[in-house]
């Protein structure tokens, strides 16, 4: 940890704090220069952030050298971690994606989106039974008769269902009836249902917040796995910019940095990156391209019906045009669909 | 509603759209332009909602002209709504201060600081018993036995105390020990944990999520209000930009602006807001001066030995010079403290 | 446009603004609502932009239909424009490679970096003899004499050459030393500048500003257009955002929406999009699969001693792997290297 | 400088960079940790600068410890600077309002205005004619037409007039038709301007772009400063966020953060701060509270005829009432009108 002193700090105010440092077991440096005088405290800096040095009256700014998160980072784990919902990998060298309507409306309605996304070669399924809404007044999803439709639905395809959690109390409901827990970006700091699931033998797909950083991600993942749950999976989809035009501002960049950072396998959302129906194709090649481990794609039986995020999910058709477009992508960036 | 079709739909299929409208009671607007057709539908836009007609593939944009949140809105309720914790108003004639430390960290240090701030002149007490924090390293408050420790001080200094909830399942605890809910900002969209609240009858702050528009906030205090509790607060407590030089950026614009389209009162934190002990002062008198209803603020009786947020926490001297310095300020807003 | 009126405003007031409206030979349209008076007026909407409704008192909003750019609309010129870079085609069959240095340092330099990049494949060079930067203090580029390096090595490698203008006063040396401009992000909005390229014959490669939103960047390529420069080509490198692990936020969302909306050719800066060199590769590929009709990337021939940017800029072997490994994603897109 | 080396440098890489920093004449540290290397550079940082580091392959992350302005610091400079528009002061004890509509439009609307702010308490004129406008199809300013007007009624009424420069080739003109430049947002890091006003002996209010931190606000300073131009007043004027309630997001925030890191002083532009006129008074108090020097506000003889920006431009008796229930507030704030 880099410790910068405020210009009037004496050398009697720095032989203080890095006899704190030593104190605690951490080796102190001291560097004076000739506007600012700087201390470091080499070590483990999980234990010197008890020292609360950002509040000193004294210092001016800190600056950790290592990153907070720890089980997650590629520099202690640096092979890849496969993740796998039922027998369907994600993160290897198959480019996994993960497709179905954002909420369970009804058995008609997911047994047709289901059927249309495995024809048109999807791994997986998702579909909402409990959906977070910005409006009070907008459809909230189905509950616990939606996870049922969901789980039917999964057994019918083979597909494995992924589904979306938002309370601690559901966390057992959504185990028993989902291969998969889906963390919304509206919860990825929802820390204690991030523990709740932590605890849970069943994967996740952690979806990064609006207004989170990649670290802020990382954190969040650090929260499941050092409960015990090594699979997650980390799902890049929009971060909230200044840019109206679409719907979020697809941060693809976050793809080859959390490759650099962390062993976990990363998918891509384009539908909520996008927000907008004709650009999810041309993102979802851009997400196999710059090394995505897959997709999470919204494709609805009959969009103009949909209950919710309709202008972002694809027919059926066009889900299968871009399942055949993907593929030389996927293939040109080493893997198979 | 206004409806702009893309530039090849023809009057076949904006004949279509209008019928639809029709049928579910409201007025159709047809206005054909020279490169654009427009379609109006007036009456209740939470109908018109149905038709889903963003997802409509001849559909280029859909305008709402009616905000989605109603309760909360001025338009219905011109009054200004003065909420209480315990027997102190928030949003009428007093500039209501409520100060404390971030958490409740001993009964020792929540006993001093609640003397210290009582002393400078503060209305109410905070503190967080349950404490969200990025890493899983960081301290996570005491839970059920700082909620105890606040209410005894609490009554000991007879200041309301107000305290953040962050799952459904402790929304009874907190009801029991605490005079108001705080719901932080990243919970502020967990919709789950607003409708707990709303069954309650205590009040609650709520604060603008990081990533939050003022809409969005209304909205979330739609979802409390709409489930009977009408007892909201709202507080401006900055949003993240680019600007990395402060924890967060201070939205005080937000300010005038909720005041203009809602009724509920709006307090500010210039403790997150800024992240920066010495911007907290400038950055309340602002908060006055611009309209707000009081203040949310950090106060530590040793921010040094913080367990968390002690570099934006006030000390108690300079928390009683920030509320001599702000009584002229609080007057000119023709208020009191 | 859209006219919402405020809540008391009157079937007299309406009728104020719609005798304006139809003063000005558009047509008005009356929708009165139960919450909110709506009023429509059709026609060109550049002419009631001279009412300036959206400053009237009784004004709540103004909404307008079309964009208010015209010249660089897909609506009215629905082919996609190609513009050349002096044999150069760009916006094509062709994804068009344009790499180099961030800035001119020495003939040796940019010597050696053509000849790598020429050898790699690329079809154009860039490079910069006025430098904006941040710092007074940093490397301001060589001016004139770094142009005449430039033209020089322009003309042994037969590369055309692209190079920035900041300046009004340099706009007719940029114009006799290099095949096309180059405006910065931070001179997007210089309008003077923009007109004065607007009355140029050489082509164009506009640069995004760091806040300006896609509508920006095309009424500022209308500028140009409007001049009679035809010759504009968009290039997406970069917004500014909240996370900082990346210089830049690279939006390619943007790529699928420019081409919706315009016909002119988008290319990408995956190099100032990301600021770190082990990102431009990834970032490159993605470009290329989500629709771009080519790059703009920073290579140095010896990036440890750049002056500027070093950090972001590939050395000649990565620049030869990646244009190895971008060509099956340029095949997949149905385009060649 | 703080130099974090990659997991897998080794100890003679560390020493190869410890090499060339002691062959700069600074003092080199080296720092072994358990996960990463750390090196310090002490002495002047612009001379580290020449080693580019942070392009280095096994450097992962370079902080600077100091910033990178130094003339406009406090650091250097502990006093407050005061700038004087003709014989108005800046940055002393009085609160200065700048007040005037966006563009000079004719004598008459220039003189109307100007009077009714001289009436109000104003002590400068604002009025712009050169007009960066992000559509080429809105009014661009009357040029020097607009300047002679400008100094006209400057003269008549005794007020010193404030006048964007937009454009190395005017700042003569603008020099001698008025008491000072402003720089637009659009224009804070048009270099070259920035660098022709600093040969200026005119005063140069300078303000904060759309996307630009504090940091960047102080380094465009410390272009001008380094030229020879010391009299430079700094405007916060509104930050680019996801908030679109709101024209831009007004920073105050900034207000005491530049103070403390800056001896310039800083004024607060409510009008484009917030894009709406009733929010205009608010915002205003709010920066006398928070410790700005000063107001740049739009005021216009008939807002609903405004060629330019009339939504956020104050009625003649709304700046008379908000000259009045601004006073209380600057006193309270220490100073006077």
């Amino acid at each position: 940890m880099i410790i910068v002193l405020k210009p009037h700090a004496t050398k009697t105010d720095a032989d203080e704090i890095l006899g704190q440092i030593e104190e605690l077991g951490l080796k102190p440096l001291y560097m004076p220069g000739v506007e600012r005088t700087v201390l470091g405290a080499l070590g483990d800096e999980r234990v010197i952030g008890r020292l609360h040095l950002e509040s000193h009256p004294l210092v001016e700014r800190v600056t950790p050298i290592l990153s907070s998160y720890k089980l997650v980072s590629r520099d202690l784990h640096p092979e890849d971690t496969v993740v796998r919902l039922g027998d369907v990998p994600v993160g290897g060298s198959v480019f996994t994606v993960i497709a179905g309507p954002c909420a369970v409306e009804s058995r008609e309605q997911m047994t047709a989106t289901a059927e249309a996304v495995k024809a048109g070669g999807a791994h997986a399924l998702r579909g909402g039974a409990y959906k977070p809404r910005s409006s009070p007044y907008s459809f909230q999803g189905l509950g616990l008769e939606g996870l049922k439709i969901l789980q039917e639905v999964s057994e019918t395809t083979g597909l494995p269902a992924v589904t979306e959690v938002v309370e601690v109390a559901d966390v057992a409901a959504v185990e028993e009836h989902a291969a998969a827990f889906q963390v919304g970006a509206r919860n990825m700091q929802n820390f204690r249902l991030l523990k709740a699931i932590g605890g849970s033998p069943t994967p996740v797909i952690l979806k990064r917040g609006m207004a989170a950083t990649v670290d802020d991600l990382l954190l969040a993942a650090e929260y499941i796995v050092s409960e015990g749950n090594h699979d997650v999976i980390l799902c890049e989809r929009g971060i909230r910019t200044f840019e109206t035009a679409t719907r979020n501002t697809l941060d693809l960049n976050a793809v080859p940095h959390i490759k650099a950072r962390s062993h976990l396998p990363v998918i891509v959302d384009p539908s909520h990156g996008t927000g907008v129906r004709d650009y999810v194709a041309p993102m979802a090649k851009a997400a196999a391209a710059c090394g995505a481990d897959g997709l999470l794609v919204e494709v609805h039986s009959d969009p103009k019906a949909a209950l919710s995020d309709g202008q972002q999910s694809l027919h059926p058709e066009e889900f299968e045009r871009l399942m055949g477009e993907l593929a030389p992508f996927v293939e040109a960036a080493g893997r198979h669909l």
